[in-house]
């Protein structure tokens, strides 16, 4: 059975466990508190030498990390991940944009805001983050008014990936009333067979 | 025959030339001037609208983006890609560590230092790069002094999204004297048959 170690408030660890629920697969979830730095232990550092959340155990001594390499892994031969290679490299396409061009701004102000309490010395940084989160959201609803789902009109990880912490962006200050195929995106993935909410117990 | 539109100045451009060059793959490349903006533009808008180097067009509307996405679906099949699951993970796994954890170090720092001429407004960004830029290069020495290469000591286009400003890290003031597996590794990829230079004509 999978080991999992994440933490339940990042959304990062939420993909993975979202994607493991819908495809009805077991799983043991290690609640790392980051928090409290349990991620730079060095028990954690030799899963992970990164320092991040989450981890995949996949046996005794092997490890994989990265959220979205664990999502690809996971999806291999599902339903979830198209077999064609443009369907699959657009899938990472949209998976890369995650993180370089998504996570940075939404998942980091949503840190700042919601976890952190919006300290005084923080906000620059946080005001600074929204023009990023906004750009980012833009290219998504673009995308959205012309498919149902990011890549070839059926959901597949890269909506996993871009869910994890779009669904959850008002906790980053961002509201999501101007972007309606977002909004329509959300409430479809909500309502998959297998569905689990980010606060759900893993 | 593949459209690549790219800036040489770009590691991430530079990942999907020396993939092709290694492939023995014929390409039309088409340059875009970042310093001045084209890639803000309409036209380029319409292949990216994430307005990022390099996009590869693979027939007409047909565009891809995210330069390590575009290396997944150029390598897929050949011997740059492992076809095992789990090793195709793995180099998923070092392609996202680099666009999150060691290009918005090490490749800022050199685009401040070595573009922008390292102006005083920006010398605090460019201090604060080095110690992610760093552990990074901390991580990959770790790995590749157990390993010649990034996944199961066999050269992949994770090597490639790796090497691509780590061999030009010095440039945004990152000394690799301390790092002797990552030297290796750089003179090993240097002599690879068919390999090309970054500042080479594409």
């Amino acid at each position: 059975m999978y080991q999992v170690y994440g933490d339940q408030l990042s959304g990062n660890c939420y993909k993975v466990k979202l994607l493991l629920h819908l495809l009805d697969i077991g799983y043991q979830w290690h609640h790392i508190d980051i928090l409290a730095g349990e991620s730079e232990k060095d028990t954690f550092l030799d899963m992970n030498p990164n320092g991040k959340v989450p981890v995949l155990k996949i046996r005794e001594g092997e490890y994989l990390w990265e959220s979205n390499a664990i999502l690809n892994y996971l999806a291999y031969n599902t339903r979830f991940l198209p077999s064609n290679p443009l369907a699959q490299a657009r899938v990472l396409q949209w998976q890369f944009f995650e993180q370089y061009s998504h996570e940075p701004y939404i998942a980091v102000a949503r840190f700042i805001n919601k976890y952190l309490g919006l300290p005084k010395e923080r906000e620059a940084e946080y005001l600074a983050r929204q023009q990023g989160g906004h750009k980012a959201l833009a290219i998504m609803e673009q995308r959205l008014q012309h498919s149902s789902f990011l890549v070839n009109q059926s959901f597949s990880i890269a909506d996993i990936s871009l869910y994890a912490y779009t669904h959850v962006a008002h906790e980053g200050g961002f509201n999501l009333a101007t972007y309606p195929a977002i909004q329509a995106w959300i409430d479809t993935i909500s309502t998959l067979p297998g569905y689990v909410s980010m606060t759900d117990q893993a």
